[in-house]
């Protein structure tokens, strides 16, 4: 029997973030990208990151030959220094997200790996795979789509993308290119689907460039402070650009956007005269409106610069109203909360604040609907996979993509796990893999029970009921209920006693084994928890023996 | 020295939900609305509702005559069921609002209370005030701004609106009559603010039920599944119409939906023929395109019918591919992580969902920035107060009433526990009063302090070390480490007990006292948890003395 051409889907389908797609010919596996994602602090507390289920990759290393990254958001490469930790496999990628996977590595103190970077238009060869990287624009530089020809034909992984004609380093998506690619004929192609829901096209990031321009102008004699994402090179840069067209100095603050800076001027992302930086330890010697700060925490995450200005945790700079703050980002569904509170705090000091739902200050990095649609038409594949999305995402994607012309039968809308035979006849499901997510507390990975645990403890609070009994079973002393987040009035907490001391007084109770005996007095706690307060918190009887 | 008039706030300023407002002139306290809010599930774990601290109330029960409702959502009357368990005042308001508060009342099994219904532009008088109610258009039936006249000039809160010339009833607001008061001269104006930020007109209600018209049309072959705020019964009725319209029966689920049906019927606000009513315990009998359901759960509620029937845990309805689900409300902010969730589980059961980012399926109750103008223009106050909303609001609110004219001396952002003296001279600060949140679980008070713990569990979890010693401090048998929820190495538990061992061994613990032995046991622990794992999880030792 002939090799089979399997794709296999280990994230990024069905739920946003850590992306990762694999795909196997032979005793060839390689994968596309390896994502990781932000736990939702309700549903998933105590989790620092969530990083796939990669058994697949482990079980098949010796298959394993090549990672190749389509850019270098966390999304796309937070999980790397784990799957490389375990395997250690060649990655190739642009120069930014080459240096971004190798500071993660050193940051978790992982080996070293061995990272490629990949020019415009680079093919590498590895075993039946030809892969090209091919130009696109997004909200990060050296962003790629891949197109791979294999022994089945070519796959087209669009990637992050936009399709940006003004892009702030000039370096436009290789339209041209993707037109021959199509032309030439493409088998399947996967493309992204965060804005499907979004009619008409994304703006240009240089729009931006034009709003934070008026802003600078119209704000000369304040103080100016702008949050952004530190890995959005070109919005920095743009930043930047403002502040020296103003006569500003800039100083940087919060640890990632320091990183960032230093990693994006050393492979020259980003460029700043020297003379125009400024250490944030050092802005009291520059006025106030000859200043311009940069700044993490548009999100709202409580330890960001930002997040600490607006609190008066932040020594060196004491928000008033003088200051123009510029929130340069959009909320990532989920956080508007804190995001808002921020801003609150920051109006309620004087601040003047600046932000998506105002002013034209953020540009989403995502195609919109015509932007899907123009990509659809360029690459003309026979046969389609939306990926990167929530199930809402990729049905409405796939909705999109039959109404520009492809078959509904060519069209298959993946879940986390599936393996999917790609030929010209046709896209075939196979059993699927093992997958889903890996919650990481630390390094430590954290069960979903512990998960659960904390949920209910969160809710629910925790009682532990002290009892002392004699060998025989005969108590001892005082009961104690001791609480711990629990509400419980007085009452109840006596009610508890007396049901307890009844019960241990019981002949029941003595011919039970330790374990039916804790059974026996939580049973009887969460009877009385149930009925008197239509509560259940955790209970834990501790029975001591004497 | 003659009586000061004084507006104090204990709700609904700096924060959205629980409006609460008092009036007062000598010995005549007035209250307008009394609301509840919903708890960030993130930040307050385990908290069902909030409501207003409001023991100035308490503190001036002997002058609280009055309380006086504008609409009857839960952020405005949500509050008053404990107001009037504790303090029994007379309380005015429409039709509607007033039969929601019994129902509330009657739910809680509170006393009664004494609910006065109010017609439109009716005017109570309450000691020297008198009660004017303004018809104005919202998104619930029987909404009323309040003008009232006092011995210092007439104050005008505009409640909870929006300009809709094309109500459902009909029941149009009441401009001419809201620029006859403006004519004779407003002193102060209190308006709400929630969608300052949003420029233009909003949307009226009857666009919706064109949208849900073509929607109906569209989906003939389908049961249509439609979920809504219960509440708003305008938009109950426009389904209903919709269904008539189209030959369906409809069908009611949901506990709030079910009652806020009955009590409308009862009341004559929405009107449906008995004969296109259908149990939804009977709903087979119906064939599936003759069928409306509608639902409770827009904001993905955990225990709302739509949540359940995406889940397959809704016993009657089964969706499938023959299904259209449309969501006619608007996500909560904070509420979008369940409520696509939701979606993207109708979705994989392969029912067409419709939802705001895709359809007109939803109007704003709240007057955008041209209708808070138009309400200016003709209210004309000489004093200015922007209400209901966060900081932000208020402060974008204070910049729009400024550019409409008000002088920027006389407008006043307000915070929570604000006490302001009024009169033609001006607004005068006076010292605030005590206010602020009551967090309830179930009828009970949970202090802030439990639901920090709670926090603290949600995100490390707790550790138990259960220690049995002599009376002269001597280790007896085995150490016991238990942990619920945190995620500890089996390493760092050997560890523990190592250094807990070490510390009983010491001469120094026998010399403590039982607190300072637990305390010494707890530091040993923490400082284990932090050096290896950054983490510090709630410890709580147990010291049993045999």
């Amino acid at each position: 029997m002939a090799n089979q051409l399997k794709l296999i889907f280990l994230g990024g389908v069905g739920e946003i973030g850590k992306n990762m797609t694999a795909l196997e010919y032979g005793d060839t596996l390689i994968v596309i990208d390896g994502g990781m994602s932000f736990p939702d602090p309700e549903t998933m507390p105590g989790i620092d990151v969530i990083i796939p289920d990669y058994e697949y990759l482990l079980k098949n290393k010796h298959k394993l030959k090549a990672i190749f990254v389509t850019h270098g958001h966390e999304d796309h490469i937070g999980g790397l220094p784990y799957l490389l930790r375990d395997v250690p496999t060649p990655v190739y990628g642009s120069n930014i997200a080459m240096a971004f996977l190798e500071h993660k590595i050193k940051k978790n103190k992982f080996k070293e790996a061995k990272t490629n970077v990949v020019k415009d238009g680079e093919i590498i060869e590895v075993g039946p795979f030809k892969v090209e990287f091919v130009r696109v624009t997004h909200s990060i530089a050296g962003a790629y789509a891949i197109s791979i020809t294999t022994p089945k034909g070519v796959i087209f992984f669009t990637g992050d993308f936009k399709i940006d004609h003004t892009p702030v380093d000039g370096r436009k998506i290789d339209l041209a290119r993707i037109a021959e690619i199509g032309t030439k004929g493409v088998l399947l192609m996967l493309q992204e689907s965060t804005n499907v829901e979004r009619r008409g096209y994304s703006m240009s990031e240089s729009k931006v460039g034009e709003s934070l321009d008026n802003l600078f102008n119209e704000n000369r004699g304040s103080r100016i402070i702008v949050a952004t994402f530190a890995s959005n090179i070109h919005r920095v840069q743009q930043i930047i650009n403002c502040a020296i067209k103003y006569g500003r100095k800039v100083a940087f603050s919060g640890r990632s956007m320091l990183n960032t800076v230093e990693i994006a001027q050393k492979i020259k992302e980003l460029k700043i005269p020297e003379d125009r930086i400024v250490d944030i330890e050092k802005i009291s010697q520059v006025p106030y409106d000859r200043l311009c700060i940069i700044a993490t925490g548009t999100q709202g995450e409580p330890e960001s610069a930002l997040t600490r200005m607006s609190q008066d945790e932040f020594k060196r700079v004491a928000i008033c109203e003088t200051d123009t703050v510029i929130l340069s980002a959009s909320p990532i569904p989920g956080n508007e909360r804190p995001i808002y509170q921020v801003i609150n705090n920051l109006c309620k000091k004087g601040a003047k604040v600046v932000y998506e739902a105002l002013s034209e200050v953020h540009a989403s990095g995502h195609a919109y609907q015509e932007e899907l649609k123009m990509m659809l038409a360029l690459v003309r594949p026979r046969y389609f996979i939306p990926v990167h999305g929530e199930y809402r995402h990729l049905k409405k994607h796939a909705e999109l993509a039959e109404k520009m012309g492809i078959l509904r039968a060519n069209v298959l809308i993946p879940e986390l796990g599936f393996c999917v035979s790609v030929s010209k006849a046709g896209l075939k499901q196979l059993p699927t893999v093992k997958s889903g997510s890996v919650f990481l507390v630390g390094d430590t990975e954290s069960e979903a029970e512990d998960m659960q645990i904390r949920k209910h403890l969160a809710e629910e609070g925790i009682v532990i009921a002290l009892v002392t009994v004699s060998a025989s079973g005969k108590p001892q002393g005082e009961l104690d209920i001791i609480t711990k987040g629990a509400v419980i009035p007085d009452n109840v907490i006596q009610e508890l006693k007396d049901a307890i001391q009844y019960k241990l007084a019981g002949g029941e109770y003595r011919e039970l084994n330790q374990e039916a005996r804790q059974k026996l007095i939580r049973k009887t706690m969460s009877k009385i928890f149930y009925n008197k307060m239509k509560r259940c918190p955790i209970i834990m009887p501790i029975i001591i023996e004497e």
